[in-house]
């Protein structure tokens, strides 16, 4: 998709130097020399047109209390519901599995807090706690078992916790010849405190995609002591979500990440619990007004929701098409770049033998003194992407830990591009990028 | 403002009975025969056209990640701190002292959650804690005071860290003469662990206004042993902003909330913060990508941002003629319904004797037998309104808890209308909706 220079932005005093994007995907795709190209897709996504649609036509028309008992109030609570639907069917659930949330950093905050909090419920209600919950007549704290390779909104949840005194974590290495979180090594890392496994579908830097079915079968057949707490399973979805099939009944997790944004929706979430409340815990982080069966009270932010509901129908509708289109393009990508730059001057960090990847997300470090990521970044003329999650994207120049802890050797690391393709990405964009990349690179070598 | 049938809502099935709210403000204001009018300003407001706008331009254009370090991302960064400056206008303070949130509630949450987390973190700093923390060797807990008429999202999480065994809660009666929370109250409730007040500045259902600035320069006078843990003062503006004028500063808060939905802006919030994390203690609920500061992290919804800034800059240009505005048709409300019912006939749960309330909330019950206000509400043909606030709207045939504890006897708080005005509201309107309640009742009482 193409970003193109506009004049109707009253917050840049400069047209020549900016992008707006183009959202009108009907009009015809004209390419001027100074159009700018987006492919961060994984950082964010544009919102779509109906979507956009659906969400304009909720704050004029439904804007209604939806606790409200009247018929504005009804028709906003109706919407929502439909909405509630068509985010279930999206990921393979029940409607009442589906609890609305203001994002994927608040529903990640949730589950680990369910978690903690359902480690102690539990416990409290077997004769003397959980056996395991003691050593010597010293208590246990939970465990949590994670992967070092997570987004912020689970990592730092989980580095609190530590900091706090209030959980142990294992941070589990992916593997550096896969890229995954290996089975073998959750197994290993388990224990009778063992309270929560959160490991992430797809990781958003390298695309890598973690066997979470596998981990999900595996840890529910354990041979865990009757005293011994359920070990809840969660994955955050927020970048699997749109690009390959997501079915949580199917992976077999407890909760399930979904973020609004990352899918062409609005900038909101939700979380899916398996039968929140009935079959798995749910403990709310906000006390208030009773809405979404008060897991999360709040008067409900209807346009979104909305918005986050028709996004949805066009990820059911659309989902194979679009992974057809994104693998694609993205081998296109990975072919062109290739021809232009030789096998010798390229590494793609989203390459691990035998693993499966997204198929919009190009990780690829082009080598040679001189071309960090960031400085290739900020010399491209036509390229938008990034070197890593957008949230690290002040961390000066230090290459992606996410990177390094799949075992890319920091001088490769530090040259990396995350490269990530849309729905609406065309081999004409991946030829003016990779021209682009070629420009960019000899103009900097030159200056070596 | 008008209501008026439509017939363009999927969701509806039998479009006679249906309330569609025109936004469209320059359109001619016809009413027709089954027009009807909403007067339920304090449950929510219409998003503004204006905000409509700001909103979806912001979603087609402004859709970039606004951590990302290229134009797209800067610019959403750009709008998101034109919106801060905004909101920060609209209260007296500060860009850096407003931190967006999802709304009110979890405003209110984290007010909460900072005040304890920081009564211990304090303590910690005082040699062996705080003296006061201590009784008999026995370790105090942190001591919070509110009123009895605060909205669930401040009564019931301070409820929660009751019965979790966390914090002393006493939840100050208001005066059943004034309707108020009386200073003197406050101080007298003050003990030696006190480490919050939180006080709503207007009530939702009798608009009563609360002597805020009173407490806070009183509390901040007392006097208060060294080892004391400081006392964090908070009001919930939710529905005192665009109402009447608000000023943080002015006030004396350090925590003051804002609501987007309740001044015709989006379904978000913000919490001031009088110097965050400098000046006044802020923690974190949320652990995730390093937005807001860190203390709110979690990709920026831009759009509904962007409209909350334009919201709060209606009602910062706007208050002085919003306000007399809504204080006219609220008094030529009361002066109809007066003059159709007779003075016996009524009674206005929001008038107290030398209280200042909101200008546009008339609390009203029409004496009599079978007259309940639900059964009158649902009766109405014209009336949109309710019987307290909308996340109570499922509470079954009960009186308003708020209303018994202004000393409003039960028989009289059970037939309670709220009926609250907004900017749109016109003479014409209220004749409508008095006639209809004058039919309303009549038909009601020739049924008993």
């Amino acid at each position: 998709m193409c970003e193109k220079a506009g004049s109707s932005d009253p917050l840049d005093q400069s047209p020549q130097d900016k992008a707006v994007v183009d959202l009108d995907h009907h009009h015809e795709h004209v390419v001027s020399p100074d159009t700018r190209i987006y492919m961060d897709y994984n950082a964010t996504t544009p919102v779509y047109p109906e979507v956009v649609h659906v969400v304009t036509e909720a704050l004029n028309d439904a804007w209604g209390n939806p606790s409200s008992m009247y018929l504005p109030g009804v028709k906003a609570k109706d919407i929502i519901n439909h909405s509630r639907e068509s985010v279930a069917r999206m990921v393979g659930g029940k409607a009442t599995d589906i609890i609305f949330t203001s994002g994927g950093t608040e529903a990640n905050n949730m589950v680990f807090h369910s978690a903690m909090e359902n480690y102690w419920k539990s416990s409290m209600s077997v004769e003397g706690g959980h056996a395991e919950n003691y050593l010597n007549g010293k208590k246990l704290f939970p465990h949590i078992i994670t992967s070092n390779v997570e987004h912020d909104s689970v990592k730092l949840v989980a580095e609190h916790l530590v900091k706090m005194g209030k959980a142990d974590v294992t941070f589990l290495p992916v593997s550096r010849v896969t890229g995954r979180v290996e089975v073998e090594d959750v197994m290993a890392a388990l224990r009778p405190s063992t309270c929560l496994v959160s490991v992430m579908l797809a990781n958003n830097e390298t695309g890598v995609i973690m066997p979470i079915k596998e981990i999900c079968q595996r840890v529910k057949a354990a041979k865990r002591s009757p005293s011994s707490p359920r070990i809840l399973l969660h994955t955050d979805a927020a970048q699997a979500i749109g690009k390959i099939r997501v079915d949580a009944q199917e992976l077999g997790v407890d909760y399930l990440t979904i973020v609004g944004h990352k899918f062409y929706g609005p900038r909101i979430g939700a979380l899916f619990v398996n039968g929140p409340g009935t079959m798995t815990p749910l403990y709310p982080l906000l006390f208030g007004g009773g809405q979404e069966r008060n897991f999360r009270p709040g008067t409900e932010n209807t346009a979104m929701i909305a918005g986050l509901g028709k996004a949805a129908e066009l990820v059911t509708t659309n989902l194979m098409k679009d992974e057809a289109h994104l693998l694609e393009i993205r081998l296109y990508l990975e072919q062109r770049l290739l021809t232009l730059f030789g096998k010798e001057k390229l590494r793609f960090n989203s390459h691990f033998h035998g693993t499966d990847t997204l198929p919009n997300t190009c990780n690829v470090s082009i080598l040679g003194q001189g071309l960090h990521g960031r400085r290739v970044l900020s010399t491209c003329r036509r390229l938008l992407a990034s070197v890593g999650a957008a949230c690290h994207s002040d961390h000066g120049d230090q290459p992606s830990h996410i990177l390094l802890n799949c075992g890319i050797p920091y001088h490769v690391a530090i040259n990396a591009l995350r490269i990530s393709v849309g729905r609406k990405t065309s081999r004409e964009d991946v030829d003016i990028v990779v021209q682009d990349l070629r420009d960019t690179v000899e103009r900097l070598e030159q200056m070596n």
